[in-house]
């Protein structure tokens, strides 16, 4: 029970940290200053979902969409993350209840739970520290892959969890959203199908706060998208 | 090597055998005789994927569906899943080359590998035998939970790879869909969301072969939807 307690009291703590880090962010206005020197340190963050590996056009589109990026800006940094690869958990119950602050503090956190809602706190740190953020998410059998879903259930609960308690937020993050190219089932996506797909996923990202989304479906309209960046 | 050659003649033995039986079933006439005796026989294959257990109107509506089928239908026997308490892994990309037949023979073949592909089959299989499906698949974070998808990808996948080889069907599987319920941000899911999710399910299921699909939001609409059941 002494280190049940103990762990708790760890998660609890470093949940507690990263809340009010969050907080001091988002409100305090000193960090507008730092946002002189931002475009020099563009963060890209980087992610692919389809499980096709290099045939899939969607990995192929996110890649190109970097490249284009780091040509722009020598100073970017890219942070590049493979849910395929290597994939998140589904998103249990218990995960759930931790990130969406409804675990009951009566109930011991075991390790494996505890190392999770941390690794989930700090996927959407890495989202929120993103000036773009680079993503294939193609519809596969119908809807996002297995791997992106448990990847948003996190984000999503996590950011409805936190948006009362933090104000608001930096509204300036691109999102370039791939949803063509991960077909395995060799029919091309009807035109409604893939409508449908995309509008879920403008809902699901403007829940996550994002203002700026593009989607993308072919090379050619690439070019146009990143024109923001150009400009910047 | 030899070993290695071993397994991979095991598996694809096992796979030949299974796509026999089910090419033998499909065009065999014999069947069709033991049909008549089949309404006394109801196979019902229950299904939940809700992450939030018993708090779910999802698995609440499901259980009150089964519940009445199987009291209508004394002989009835219901297989149960639970994809959130056991989920099935995310379908990788090695996972889908082998049940789309796309494998390289000239690899070998791992026994986690071999597992799971045929699981994948058997899973199709339970499917298949059911005369009844009731299915919890709820639109959780916009889209139906990760671990409902990662039963679907196999089911799809492996359909579209035997679909051309088996020829003709059963058609008069019943497919009840529970689309709500499993709702955690705290939002009513606007009509239009609910709407597109439930299109994307039911293209799903036409790909799957299923031609009688009934899509059920509410408890109330349950007792209509189960009509058919009454009249068989």
């Amino acid at each position: 029970m002494e280190f049940a307690g103990r762990l708790r009291g760890k998660i609890i703590n470093s949940l507690t940290i990263y809340f009010k880090l969050e907080k001091f962010i988002a409100t305090n206005l000193l960090w507008k200053r730092f946002r002189i020197v931002y475009p020099l340190l563009m963060n890209i963050l980087h992610i692919d979902s389809c499980a096709l590996g290099d045939h899939s056009t969607s990995r192929q589109m996110t890649s190109a969409a970097t490249a284009a990026l780091t040509a722009a800006h020598e100073q970017a940094t890219v942070l590049y993350r493979d849910l395929a690869a290597s994939p998140l958990s589904h998103a249990s119950g218990p995960l759930l209840q931790v990130i969406s602050q409804r675990w009951d503090a009566d109930i011991p956190m075991n390790a494996e739970l505890r190392a999770e809602a941390l690794q989930s706190v700090s996927l959407l740190q890495e989202f929120d520290e993103a000036d773009v953020v680079v993503l294939g998410a193609p519809m596969h059998n119908f809807s996002v892959p297995s791997t992106l879903k448990a990847w948003m259930d996190r984000l999503l609960e996590l950011r409805a969890a936190t948006a009362i308690a933090l104000g608001p937020r930096r509204n300036d993050v691109h999102v370039v959203l791939v949803t063509a190219g991960c077909g395995m089932l060799g029919l091309e996506p009807a035109e409604e199908l893939m409508h449908h797909h995309e509008s879920q996923l403008r809902a699901a990202f403007r829940h996550l706060g994002i203002q700026h989304l593009d989607m993308v479906r072919q090379l050619a309209d690439l070019q146009q998208v990143l024109e923001f960046k150009r400009a910047a």
